[in-house]
């Protein structure tokens, strides 16, 4: 088969890889139905992030079981599934606590940009959906994956509560859909921060009830005056920079709630500042296992439809062009359909 | 009358000082029953943390009401009370969440070390006792003015829950006091991180149920090693350095909570370690406002008595060798009676 290997900044390739097999007892292979390009993808894209020589890339995926090894229990060959880009065996004490993305036998997924993926921890990793589901339903489908589950936590961990006042920094496919998961928790009012007309958009198709175009301290000085003069009961933060941390956690009210989810680069915090700044802070890589059953239901029931974030479908072999257009912000999201 | 001021590192004088009065018609003055020395103090005592010139001291405080503004309606002259460190309205929108350490209004009480004290927006930050407290209670008392609300806060932020299996970090009096509030909150296990006989002996006598005296990362790997290879729930930072603070966070397990309590000092946290770490953080100011009225209650019951870290009671004349016992560690807290 062919499959997304990364060179070097800018350099994507579609090249030949050996097929995926059956290597651990406790492995799935599957036949991916789509994949898609991260965010998180284009800091080693853009020679943000070193790379340690030629780099098998994608971790978003669905797809139909191929195999299984013989310890698998609870998915089987023909079904349809949708898994983490971490895989968890889900029982140890940290899965346990709903932390799937730190268990202790953790692995990232890094080759799902592929037509075949090999799945560790298939049982612990993989959840299957009912029936095998319409076509149109799988762009909302794969965004379970990552990028919904990672907005979800993005609200989860800001203490997104009805009623709630929430702020959402970075105008990407995980803000985006931060701003959709506000919408479902119940949040009163979502303000999106972006200077991006389409992106402004569909962030109000999401929910948003208003707009921020400033940025920085400009942009807090905006949020402020906005929240009776204290900042917001929850800010999420999907970037991953200085600036963008440091306008969450400024936009963010005393005893309020700014979470990260941005793999951070290059972000340091102050202890001072982070003291008077008197917020909870959470975050890190989204445990996409715990909420994969609820996000999967609401997809099937047409509750919501995260696959808006796509704005550009490319057959898998143009991935180059699909990483070029979120490069240049020309699309949102790539998907790519092998 | 004579206050205590620090002129520098070391210098730490009692003298002639105006005696404070009415200033604002929200202002009491109140005639100080016992003050204390906090171990912030020591920061600037130490020379750790710079000063503008010669500077009043002491922010701990109970007494008696002197003399009232016409403005205040909630205490009189005569009665008990007992404030925090920090002023507050009680009524901004930053109180009336529970964070009245960031009151719109705030101001940091520092000239406490003293006979008489004049505490600004006295109506939002004095609580009363109901009666005249017997004299032994005083010392307990006094502590809900800060070092027990610090510590409360620690265990609240580190959100200590019935069952739960806490770490403390730091052995002074906050530390001490952080052991007893998570006793209080229902704590199964309480692990003190202590290398030092006599707290260790406090810290078991307010509740710990454990006492670790490594540091660094071999205390983090004997926690991690007590707490089922993942850490614990609850961690209470009660120092501030950089390595309290990482040893906290890494005592910590994914999902877990880490608070900090200790005036953060050239303390920087890496983004993307913090990410990772997979934590809640939660510190600052603690809003001891809040938790006055309980904590008063506690100890007018008789269920605890934090009055124990005082090991050292001196004349505040001698307020001088009251800092040189704690700086040199001899004493856990000095009392100071007028």
């Amino acid at each position: 088969m062919r499959g997304t290997v990364l060179y070097g900044p800018g350099d994507i390739r579609f090249e030949d890889r050996e097929t995926p097999r059956i290597e651990q007892p406790t492995d799935a292979v599957i036949r991916i139905s789509a994949t898609c390009v991260c965010g998180s993808d284009l800091w080693p894209y853009r020679g943000l992030q070193p790379l340690n020589g030629p780099t098998p890339m994608g971790h978003e995926y669905c797809g139909v079981v191929e195999a299984i090894g013989s310890a698998v229990k609870s998915v089987k060959p023909g079904q349809f599934v949708i898994g983490s880009f971490a895989t968890s065996d889900n029982v140890c004490p940290n899965c346990q606590y709903g932390y799937q993305s730190s268990c202790n036998q953790r692995e990232f997924i890094t080759r799902a940009q592929a037509p075949m993926l090999r799945v560790p921890l298939a049982d612990g990793t993989l959840v299957p959906t009912p029936d095998m589901p319409s076509d149109d339903l799988v762009p909302s489908l794969l965004t379970t994956s990552d990028v919904l589950g990672t907005g979800w936590f993005a609200a989860d961990a800001a203490n997104v509560k009805p009623g709630s006042t929430v702020v959402v920094v970075g105008d990407g496919a995980v803000g985006l859909l931060g701003v959709l998961s506000a919408r479902q928790m119940g949040a009163e009012r979502i303000i999106a921060m972006s200077r991006h007309e389409q992106r402004q958009n569909l962030a109000r198709e999401f929910g948003a009830t208003d707009i921020v175009t400033e940025r920085g301290d400009d942009g807090v000085k905006r949020i402020v005056d906005m929240t009776n003069g204290i900042g917001a009961d929850s800010v999420l933060e999907c970037v991953g920079t200085q600036q963008s941390m440091m306008q969450a956690i400024r936009c963010t009210r005393k005893g309020g709630y700014a979470s990260f989810v941005g793999v951070p680069h290059g972000v340091e915090l102050s202890g001072e500042e982070s003291f008077f700044a008197h917020v909870h802070l959470h975050g890190g890589p989204a445990p996409v296992r715990r909420y994969l059953p609820k996000l999967i239901e609401l997809v099937l029931d047409k509750k919501i439809n995260p696959g808006q974030v796509f704005d550009l479908t490319l057959p898998l072999e143009k991935v180059a062009e699909g990483y070029k257009a979120m490069d240049e912000r020309r699309a949102i999201k790539t998907l790519l359909r092998p």
